[in-house]
């Protein structure tokens, strides 16, 4: 009998600890990764657009993410940007911003040409992969 | 042991509650959501055609919801849409468009100016991320 | 006595069996599926140079699948596409290549006219929809 009530708590506990991650999943801010693969001023443009109206619908509520990559890298370039000043006032309020390390290497461009706090990962694409699968929404810009 | 039994009853129960819910997820037809933010006449047309394509695949059993956000937001507008005629008709075979109340808001577009039936949400990138939270497949028109 | 043992087993067993399914959806390689719908020789460019950088980053460890659909299909046909070699390539590789059938009837494209080992499938947007719903992530090439 004791046994029993050994495995009755063991259920009862795992049920409970399921309940209590599926709670703060529920309760997580929303998610979203943008990709930006163009360097169409316009497209730029058109992205701190996209993001400052997520911005205004949930504040700190949303986790940001805009990964740069192909000819989209110049949007995060301090010469080449459109939008320079955006992505510095934006970086400021938490959206992380990253440059593709292949893109980087095809195009001879140094991290001392991105604009400041300006991020890298290894593969653009496969970040974009990776961010969908911890249950990001995905966005093209 | 009649508490035993009452937690028995218990963990039975929330154990086929469970087992309920997700068989209604698998049971539960298609959901696409799909983002138009281009003026481009041949970008909408292709759009129409890709419904038209899902709609004959799926029939009722597909939920489709069309974004119109940025430049796409022309798709909807009575005066300017490419595809005027088609998205009236595909209103009626229960396809949902929507417009971005913060594009409508910069381009100082009304309501009036919308296709017949076209709704509106406050952000049209929040409704995109909000859909795919909820399980909808996305697809870049 | 001998019931409510029956009944602990059985909630048991659901238990495990749940634990194992999530163990192997989580042990799962990547797999992404890229949407090609332009014929424009540098988008086709591009996507082939995505594609070789998620294979170096993942190798054997990720399933990659590209629908050619509307005018994105010539980046299959032997005759019009700009990166042939490259598909024949990469289907060597493992990567699927799949065009639309409903774009193939619009634009009286026969099988032969597709590069050799491309497979069709009867909507290219139902295609990407399904793989969505899968667990597959999206890429818009």
């Amino acid at each position: 009998m004791k046994n029993l009530i050994l495995i009755f708590l063991t259920l009862i506990t795992m049920t409970t600890s399921n309940a209590q991650s599926k709670q703060a999943e529920v309760n997580q801010k929303h998610r979203v990764v943008f990709q930006m693969n163009s360097n169409d001023p316009e497209s730029q443009k058109a992205l701190v657009n996209n993001i400052q109206n997520v911005k205004k619908a949930w504040g700190s509520e949303v986790a940001i993410e805009v990964v740069a990559h192909g000819s989209g890298i110049e949007m995060v370039m301090t010469e080449k940007s459109a939008v320079a000043q955006d992505v510095t006032k934006m970086i400021k309020t938490g959206v992380i911003f990253v440059a593709c390390e292949n893109t980087m290497a095809k195009k001879n461009i140094t991290k001392a040409e991105l604009i400041e706090n300006v991020g890298t990962v290894p593969s653009g694409v496969a970040e974009i992969i990776i961010k969908q699968e911890q249950g990001w929404s995905y966005i093209k810009g």
